[in-house]
């Protein structure tokens, strides 16, 4: 049983919910590290409360406190699948991190990280994956490197996603919110489409939503046409 | 200008950030002050950091703080509209926030909150709304209040949310993401759906996803079919 906050697990525990420390980080939480065992993934350091360590000691990033923390090993997966998504200056964790749950849930290949996107390894990117990091781990990858037919989400474009034909490998690219994807990304990708929202609505919608809309979108309206 | 923190508007700032008082609320941030002017809305209280108030003065519940505040009456709508949402039990305010977004995006009616949900004009779910929430302001009904076609969306059931036949009014039921809708609700409702997920995939989508999926699906799909 640890008894001191200077013990060097808790230290590098509580680096890692800084992102201080490179090729390790942080779950919090039975779920995730119940994700985590069941998809093989053995932790460097695995801390329970009132077992391992002083409940009041383990460090946490929740306002409420965590029962156990693991530490693992960052996995990167390799661009691949027919379909999949690629994110361009993506920087909110929470998006990054519920995207890789969508893709999971959607489509057969991992989430690309383009330039500037968040880290899905950070607390925030990890809690909001609920787990499926562990399942399908996240590839980096420019755009110039991408693979297959690249369609662009574009609020400007002129085609809906659904309607864009393409044939696999399919490799959906978003951008930041405001400003979208980068102008040569947008010369180069293979197609431009957008989500059609009311023209009374918002100026856009969500990443995540964009995310989900367009995976389900060529999932389900594309196995039909 | 205001140069003590002891200022009777500062008070009820930080009140209302805290959501210790009814029926006003606070949007933070040049973006949020915009679209409530834009859709209307009459600030009660609009403090400007460094015209009205000592910057270090105005209270955020954002860590980088803000330069504007604006404070303002809520308003509700009346459940209405050919396609709008139900939640029942989504607790998490950005998950609302952003599904009021979405249905501003996508539907013609409201986000009607049923029992147990978080507070729509909480600082982070007006946040995630982006400014939506003046355009589409939330309403409330029970279940059993609601009038048209509800669909439930239930992970258990056998047919997809575009393949529902239903006539207008429709009123998408979503519940929170483990329990899912109560009992009694996916009992009455009209129909049962389900958004089709690959099995090696996670157990759900997140439930932001899952409107958005649902609405793109009734207004997209639905309008081929």
């Amino acid at each position: 049983m640890i008894t001191s906050k200077d013990n060097n697990q808790l230290k590098t525990i509580r680096k890692l919910l800084q992102r201080r420390r490179d090729g390790l980080f942080v779950a919090e939480g039975e779920d995730l590290v119940d994700a985590a065992a069941a998809n093989g993934w053995e932790p460097e350091i695995l801390l329970r409360a009132g077992e391992d360590v002083e409940p009041e000691l383990l460090p946490s990033s929740l306002g409420s406190g965590t029962r156990v923390v693991g530490v693992y090993l960052e996995r990167w997966s390799e661009p691949g699948g027919d379909l999949s998504v690629y994110l361009h200056g993506v920087r909110d964790p929470g998006n990054v991190g519920t995207i890789v749950r969508s893709a999971h849930a959607l489509a057969d290949g991992p989430v690309i990280l383009g330039p500037d996107c968040a880290d899905p390894y950070g607390p925030k990117a990890v809690r909001a994956s609920m787990g499926s990091i562990f399942a399908r781990p996240p590839a980096r990858a420019d755009f110039e490197e991408l693979q297959g037919t690249t369609i662009a989400l574009d609020r400007g474009a002129d085609i809906a996603i659904e309607d864009v034909q393409a044939t696999a490998p399919v490799v959906l690219c978003l951008g930041a919110e405001r400003t979208g994807l980068p102008t040569a990304v947008l010369r180069t990708a293979s197609s431009r489409a957008h989500i059609p929202i009311r023209p009374e609505g918002p100026d856009s919608l969500n990443v995540g939503m964009a995310a989900a809309i367009a995976l389900y979108a060529r999932v389900r309206m594309r196995a039909r046409a």
